[in-house]
């Protein structure tokens, strides 16, 4: 494919395979100019992730010169209701938090969802509830717009996340650091499918 | 003045001050989110820096949001095209270069000017012209749009820039670090005024 010949190549292609199995698969390239982070969009569309599927992280100019469904603001991000105002309507505008006081003050902006993390940060001692997961719980509890729990989530934690309030998991290591990317997203969507229904 | 208590508060007030001897401010705060370059920029225009004179650096998201004048593309930036095309039409389009090909390639891309440096980034000999100086005349002669110069710039440099074929100056430390930033940047404009006057 032309201009597809760097280094993107091979993820644009892993996000083609995984993403039956997934939502919405988030670009983020934090280190990187943001000409980068348009050529791997651009790259992932060409291989034929669906529009509606991509989140861009941060930079709205790259996501309204690609046209993707989401943007993914961190916590130093541009304002929700700026971005909002520059966007096409319908574009999903998910904000990064890492607090109660943070995800509130998302939603209250008009976030359509926030991604909390990271709930498995840090190694906990066994037996006692991991920080994370009180805190997941509390702001599920006190939001009503979707919170997707994000950091250091297994398959085996999604029926807790999911438990705790989470609408959503987000994973990056979990299936970017896999063997296969694919096999890894497919278990983690059969164990939240098998959970979502058994809740 | 509200929302305006921040830190930014004070480089704003400068940037306010120094205007009237410059032609653009440009604002870049590369380790920082967009909501900072975002609040700084809307901070200037607050304290009266007009919009026709603030570039805002890499993030055309930012600089949609303020209209301002111009935006400042760093090397690993959005394509001069996409800019264009989400833009207003007049908004200035710069892009940073550090060589005759990356100058040509935004040429040919549609800047409307390159921002070409480090001119004096390395201490040279006394008596061999730094090679900086060199490259600036072989771009500056090569380009049809304006170049302009930037890094470790003095006063006393301006003259042999001018001859050199820069059509004008950017200046961080010599103005920013100074003393007074007013009266450095007056002291920069008096020299380059004279300098025109004079070739």
């Amino acid at each position: 494919m032309e201009g597809d010949s760097s280094a993107h190549a091979h993820t644009a292609q892993v996000a083609a395979a995984i993403h039956p199995y997934v939502h919405y698969v988030h670009v983020r390239l934090k280190q990187k100019g943001a000409s980068e982070l348009l050529a791997l969009t651009r790259s992932m569309v060409n291989r034929g992730v669906p529009l509606q599927q991509i989140a861009v992280n941060d930079r709205v100019d790259v996501a309204m010169l690609t046209s993707v469904g989401a943007i993914q603001l961190p916590a130093n991000g541009l304002p929700v209701m700026d971005v909002k105002s520059i966007l096409p309507e319908g574009t999903r505008c998910g904000v990064s938090v890492h607090s109660l006081e943070e995800a509130q003050a998302a939603e209250q902006a008009g976030a359509d969802y926030v991604l909390y993390g990271h709930v498995y940060e840090t190694h906990c001692k066994p037996g006692v509830t991991p920080q994370g997961l009180v805190q997941l719980e509390r702001i599920s509890r006190l939001l009503s717009i979707p919170v997707i729990a994000i950091g250091g989530i297994q398959p085996r934690h999604i029926h807790e996340l999911y438990t705790a309030g989470a609408s959503g998991i987000a994973v990056m290591s979990g299936i970017w650091e896999a063997e296969s990317p694919v096999a890894a997203a497919m278990a983690y969507k059969r164990m939240a499918d098998r959970v979502v229904h058994s809740l």
